[in-house]
């Protein structure tokens, strides 16, 4: 008598009681069976979430380890009162918040005078109100000599958001005038309504913003909390880990030793992404949501989930939202308007950005390299190869190393000449 | 007239015609309404999977400036011919390979003669034998000056592999004999059999293996050239990575300064770790399917998910399956059934698997410390407190704490008292 059990060949003699066969099947059939290992394709085994966990728990450790051999290494450099020599070089002489206070005089000034000028010369004085936003502080950032790089930048991007707010203004104005039965209400607008727009966190003006009903107390309160504390966090990360990596960096970078070089890159690439990481949850969670519970202001959509995007125009159309919104608004939408082709119009947009970004990065450095709107518009080329060649998780790994890597390869750039210019050439000349 | 559109007040005079209204919402309406940002807990948004990628890329980075790192500062060390050393001191002399050819031989006599003793007398003459298996090597590995670690390491698992499933083999001639009826079955297997036994990748012995139906060529030929390849990598791995490592630990540990010992332990961890996981791979899937592969053996769980185990216990219950089948079917269940309580009987097990994790090291080492035998004991507290304390994706990642961190601390352990041994030891004397 054959029986087949499992895959397995049983020889049983004839003579053989079944009672007597059972209790020898349960003793040793219970130990093997016919089964594939589950790494084998043929298992169709996928249950890896351990894997998740397993990366969670190797990155802290390897993260752990660098931040201890830095601490042996260099021992504490935090130092809260370094941060106000940033904003400050001579404490007599507060340039950028001058800037920034002057900017709100005039335009308290320019807002109460609106109203009482002619179409014509309104669009001319609003050219020269804009054009003045954006050269008034290059102008005092290029010739003020007490200005920091760092109170520059603050100035700067305070000029820029101010800029992009008055061009919403004056467009949303013009539409309404094209709707002629709509001009009245926007007349009627009084200047603290002006001025809550200038403050809300958004760059696009509307005739009724949505309100959230009420300031709840908790909620503000920990965004509080969050925005102290990581702003600490961050000043600490900057000098502890960003700059001794940076100040390493130097010698690789002037002698052209490449392999070291992508060594110092990838070292400086996950401070970098880490403090980007943070800045992003500090600025678009915290900061804009501390500040939007304040004026109950109701839109809280600050960014959308481009952690998952799979394309680089979907991280950069979601990463930030107010931006976003003002460039498919007030430029992008316009333009298709005007029968420009979307691929032209897209490019545009990119252009855009690379000029406020190098806006942003050149004048305060005193120094036009060009690298801030080169990584802008290289963006161009890399969305059309990721879009082309790479799908779901490849194009979101794409998404993720182009940051990770990108940025730092632009900090080092600005960071070597910064010192080649300002630290070694004096001393050699 | 007030009209709530996205929880916005909307003020219009009751003589505005609706026709002019809808264009001015439509106008207005899209570009801001009310609602959370996604990373709000308010928002009940949970989709993270970006995060996996990110984690993965950032891995893959660290890893790769690490790798970098230790090309720049100790260029290529690895060489093929150096690892033949690590097996033979003396080109002449091959005492680990004639150790496990002579037990070959005398396991053949034994089993040809095993047919022919009474019962009381085999049984005697089968605890001798298995106690020679366990004390012949370790003779030989303290007393034959030509014996290598690791040739000494190689022939104590084989004689450790043959005593369990010989052990195997008798208890299930046992149990056959007690179930009078399939003693003739038991006694009629052939030599042939016995030997299938021997080199089948199982430790538990059964009268009817299960067979796979046929040798799949592509199959063997890919587990073959992962062994193969996997097998460069590791020992590639091991000189580049693991040794200059622990070489650089050893100051820290003899001067006990304990942030760089941590600092030292968390830099091992790493390749540790991975080598761990390159020599699961390529022991418990690449060698053992091959092997199963090549005699048609059916059942090939060598391993099950360890790596979601949320429990230390569900982890040795389920990475080496071999094992695990064995101390459960000839050691947890006979305690059990001589009445023998399960947390007793559990912790017995990890007793015996202490004994011979201690008896793989110490013995090839010559050094008696103990810390392998700890290490495996320690498992027994740390296995009732994550079971108790932690659950799901925190237990999973104690899991991976205690692995990777667990494993490179005892081996600091050893190379260091082994360093202060017979390195430092005689230069010292």
């Amino acid at each position: 008598m054959n029986v087949n059990v499992n895959g397995r060949q049983l020889f049983f003699c004839s003579c053989f009681d079944i009672s007597f066969v059972i209790p020898v099947l349960i003793l040793f059939c219970s130990c093997h069976k016919l089964q594939e290992s589950l790494l084998s394709s043929a298992s169709g085994y996928s249950n890896y979430r351990g894997i998740l966990n397993w990366c969670v728990v190797m990155l802290i450790l390897s993260n752990a380890r660098l931040f201890l051999e830095n601490l042996i290494k260099y021992g504490i450099l935090v130092d809260p009162i370094q941060v106000i020599s940033l904003f400050l070089k001579d404490p007599y002489s507060w340039p950028a918040l001058c800037l920034i206070i002057c900017k709100c005089l005039a335009l308290l000034f320019y807002l109460w005078l609106q109203g009482t000028f002619g179409e014509r010369l309104g669009t001319f004085l609003h050219l020269i109100n804009l054009s003045t936003i954006l050269c008034l502080p290059v102008a005092t950032v290029l010739f003020v000599s007490s200005m920091t790089p760092v109170g520059a930048v603050f100035a700067l991007a305070v000029y820029t958001i101010l800029f992009l707010k008055l061009y919403s203004y004056k467009d949303v104005n013009r539409w309404c005038r094209d709707i002629r039965q709509a001009r009245a209400r926007t007349l009627a607008r009084s200047l603290s309504y002006m001025y809550y727009f200038i403050f809300a966190p958004t760059l696009c003006y509307e005739l009724n913003f949505p309100r959230s009903p009420r300031i709840r107390k908790r909620f503000l309160l920990r965004r509080l909390f969050e925005m102290v504390f990581l702003m600490q966090l961050l000043v600490g990360l900057i000098q502890q880990w960003m700059v001794p990596t940076i100040q390493n960096s130097m010698k690789p970078f002037q002698d052209m030793d490449f392999s070291r070089m992508i060594e110092r890159l990838l070292k400086l690439a996950v401070p970098n992404h880490l403090i980007w990481l943070i800045f992003f949850y500090w600025f678009f969670h915290s900061s804009m949501n501390f500040v939007a519970e304040l004026m109950q202001f109701g839109d809280r959509e600050f960014y959308r989930d481009w952690w998952n995007s799979e394309t680089v125009t979907y991280f950069w159309a979601n990463w930030n939202i107010p931006v976003h919104k003002w460039c498919l608004r007030h430029f992008y939408k316009p333009m298709l308007k005007r029968g420009v082709s979307k691929r032209v119009a897209q490019a545009a947009v990119f252009l855009v950005s690379a000029f406020f970004h190098e806006y942003l990065v050149s004048v305060p450095l005193k120094m036009f390299r060009l690298w801030a709107f080169m990584g802008m518009m290289v963006q161009v080329p890399l969305a059309w190869f990721v879009g082309q060649f790479l799908r779901g998780n490849y194009g979101n790994a794409a998404v993720w190393i182009s940051l990770i890597i990108g940025q730092p390869i632009a900090v080092l750039m600005y960071v070597h000449d910064y010192y080649v210019l300002h630290v070694q050439g004096p001393s050699a000349g």
